[in-house]
């Protein structure tokens, strides 16, 4: 490569790091020039239409509850080495498609796998309750001699000397690793763009963007190229991905999933938690219930010792549920095909014999305003000393403080004080409520073009509250938007026409609207618990799944 | 009272803090000016020898099992009026021998007794598992009307407006509060000595110091005032005091017993723990029970949802145990009746066929070093604020930091680091020894006079290291220093007198053993759980508990 004088420093990095994740795909497995060129907007289709992965490795690929992979290598109908093979040419295209993944290791997947297949083979066992099953991992994991680079240039070459706890746990259960999963830089964005791997999109439409932070994630588990995914959460990264891609995920209780992430300075306050994502409701459980049945506690400091608690997650049959139900938080009013879904959702629930109640949401705002100050107090020290590595810029938009949002150790101490008494005032009324679950929207949208989302003021307080909580939340698909449905214009949604904007965020996320660019995408309901209600929300996830999905 | 003006601004509120807190105590409770002059030096021979209990009242009071009293009331062969009499009566006494407390409030707690003997009579229930059973809290909880001094002077007369989570939850179960208990000035030292209230004393002699912090709550529960105290521990508060003296006692896990304390400032990384003092193994268990049944995490948003588990806390019949001990963790020796116990302790596990292993210490002094670097982190900021409301000066001889030990942000953050990589590697060697429990002394000596500690220099490991890594502590007694088998220089204890002192604070306590000053004060053992290992280290306490104090 030539090195041009005018370039920024940082972009020859870019350049090799690029250029080396492409080397990484067997040609056999690259999509024909003309397709790259103009690709299908739908991954999904691509990847069926490449002809590049046979009958059966589409088939194990498309499989949505991981316990039938689970079963189908431990009874030795299909190696892991199959197995694996599938998951990373599909991998490989929906990379090629939608940009989803940082780094790459299938020869490494693949000896692994081999390495679990003789195993099975020499001792008829398997070596735990993932064993040889694909898992992929956003790249905010450590995996030994893999590079970290969370989004930033200068971290590029940079190769972890050691895993992550709960890489090191999910490789004790016998899943096999092959890929880690695009980030943005920073993190702090609901769109996956980074100056390192670029741009990832929406796997059902290349238009919009797949979210974030785990928004590589969110595309790769939605094309198919992952059954189980890990992300992480701290204001909606685990679930904004999941919903834009209509796709099941947990934002656990911290402590659950175990994770070494000490970042005190900037994320003291509010730490992120990992949790997966996947296209069942049972993988989801399934990979809580062995995770946690693998003692995460013996390995990581921070986990706590509650395994799943299984009879907690139960679905209840024995009695009806009650529900409190956030339709509109009172600052951005959700867009149409969105109040639609809930509706419909809330409706079956009633129609079911569950009580739903409206839940009074006149505190969120202060949750929401109180986990901005935390994530912001350290006035963007840490990203900025990640930019400065090699004088990478920050990319705007990010939900990064400045100078000016800095919390000094006073100011920090009155915060956390400020916090613990919304804190217990918050819990008074979730437990005079006597609710199971809370049920309101993941975001108030349903899909943005790429970059859009960088310019708008942000409100994440449909997500970013429970992280402030520390409550358990899930995401559960509950429809598409619909052209005819949520059309506006022609009186069907009058309310959402006759809407007088409250804020800037709120005529932000009014004026994006637009059926016609969103027509078809997924709509996914959050399920809220309290502080390790990670089961009872699952408990209630189960009964809309079956009420919404399974029926 | 006459104002003398070369008296220091804050000594006035002193001395009419003190003078209100005698009215305090009614007449009739007075020792007589003979006695107060002169005292025993046993408190609880004092307390038989006053005629100020009746028989009843006596055998009541020196009830070791908190459930026989919880029994009395409930069956109504005792009122709650008469116990909490009986209480406030030994507590009026012990104050008087040993300046155990702080806030006294007789009335209220016996207007209160008459509430539930009330209720009781009419509805034929108690309102909980403590109906009418009188309960002591230390100075560090807040009581709604009642002052929270803490031991600092510029808090007298400043009632909290609330009270404390774990005061809620004692009263919702029953208990009858009726004094707060005596602490040292900025709670940082092994010794309760404050400006306010003065010294606490020993129970059984009053040459030597009550410990601390909880050192007040440890002299009064050891004087037969209290069934069942409440202390918190930082670094050695509940135990040590309880070590002093004799008693039983559990630092626990944090997030198990709530506590709605938030000092970030001063405690972010190490935060202090509530747990009970009394003197019967069962009578700690009945409150951890009970109390963690009662749900504290509905009210208090930081406390973890694990009930007490019952089934781990079990005797074990049917196995023996594998333990770990530390005679000496090679920083301070422990002085020889600690270390005769510690012996005599470990050989009738052993005799009893358990498996005894040498714990390797060599961790300790680091981890210890982490817990003082966090503890002095705030460069004593918090303390001095308080001084500085009326004047105060700080007492000599605190862990209390200087402007030299204040962290900024980014050294905290590299202290937090350095923390979990400790934590890690520890948990490493926790789990790879596969012990039940670690047995260890409290502390290396066994009685000092009052404000010998303040001069010294403070060796806090054997305690203060599981505050860092928040692991749950007991304590058991298992013997009592003896002048015959645990004197110097009669070749009994040849070891100690070889002993080449090995740095300062080994120097010191060396040089402060002296067998004629602490003969026949109680020693008692520490016996580590992991974190949340609360309910194992129960179970192993019961199982020492039986061998050494139940033959």
């Amino acid at each position: 490569m030539t090195i041009d004088a005018t370039m920024p420093h940082w972009k020859p990095h870019v350049h090799r790091k690029r250029a080396a994740q492409h080397e990484c795909i067997p040609p056999a497995w690259l999509l024909p020039a003309s397709v790259q060129a103009n690709p299908p907007s739908n991954s999904v289709d691509a990847i069926r239409a490449s002809g590049i992965l046979t009958a059966d490795e589409l088939a194990w690929t498309d499989t949505t509850d991981i316990q039938d992979l689970v079963a189908l290598v431990a009874s030795r109908k299909v190696s892991s080495e199959q197995l694996t093979t599938a998951f990373c040419k599909r991998a490989a295209i929906a990379q090629q498609l939608t940009k989803c993944l940082t780094e790459i290791f299938f020869e490494r997947a693949l000896t692994r796998a081999r390495e679990l297949d003789e195993h099975l083979r020499t001792t008829g066992q398997v070596i735990g309750p993932l064993h040889g099953v694909p898992v992929s991992i956003k790249d905010r994991f450590d995996i030994e001699g893999v590079d970290s680079t969370v989004g930033w240039v200068g971290l590029v070459n940079k190769p972890a000397q050691s895993s992550s706890s709960v890489v090191q746990l999910l490789e004790s259960m016998g899943a096999v690793l092959y890929v880690k999963t695009n980030v943005p830089q920073s993190l702090m964005m609901s769109d996956s763009y980074n100056h390192v791997f670029g741009q990832s999109v929406n796997a059902f439409n290349r238009a919009l963007i797949s979210g974030g932070s785990s928004g590589g994630e969110g595309a790769l588990v939605a094309a198919g190229g992952s059954v189980l995914g890990i992300g992480t959460d701290i204001g909606g990264s685990i679930r904004i991905p999941a919903a834009l891609q209509g796709l099941y995920s947990i934002k656990p209780t911290r402590g659950r999933v175990p994770w070494d992430c000490s970042f005190l300075n900037q994320f003291y306050m509010v730490p992120p938690v990992a949790g997966p994502l996947a296209t069942s409701l049972a993988t989801t459980e399934y990979l809580m219930d062995h995770l946690l049945a693998s003692q995460p506690w013996r390995i990581d400091p921070a986990a706590i010792p509650i395994p799943w608690r299984k009879e907690l997650a139960a679905l209840p049959t024995d009695r009806k549920l009650r529900l409190g139900v956030v339709f509109d938080d009172g600052v951005v009013r959700p867009q149409p095909p969105v109040m639609r879904a809930m509706r419909e959702t809330v409706q079956a629930l009633r129609d079911a014999g569950h009580e739903v109640i409206e839940w009074d949401a006149s505190l969120h705002k202060q949750g929401t305003d109180l986990w901005t100050k935390s994530i912001l107090a350290d006035g963007g020290r840490h990203c900025r000393h990640l930019c400065e590595i090699v004088g990478e810029p920050l990319i705007e938009g990010m939900v990064v403080g400045t100078e000016k949002d800095l919390l000094d150790i006073e100011e920090r101490e009155k915060l956390e004080k400020e916090k613990v008494a919304f804190e217990t005032t918050f819990l008074n009324q979730w437990v005079t409520s006597r609710i199971d679950a809370l049920l309101m929207p993941v975001q108030p949208w349903v899909g943005y073009k790429p970059k859009t989302w960088v310019k708008s003021s942000q409100w994440l307080g449909y997500t970013a509250m429970w992280n402030m909580l520390d409550y358990a939340a899930l995401t559960v698909p509950i429809g598409a938007a619909h052209r005819s449905l949520d059309s506006v214009g022609n009186g069907a949604n009058a309310e959402w026409e006759g809407h007088q904007v409250r804020n800037e965020s709120d005529q932000f996320n009014y004026e994006q609207y637009d059926i016609d660019l969103v027509d078809g995408m997924p709509i996914c309901v959050q399920i809220v618990g309290e502080r390790f209600g990670d089961e009872k929300a699952m408990a209630v996830a189960k009964v809309v799944d079956k009420l919404v999905n399974l029926k």
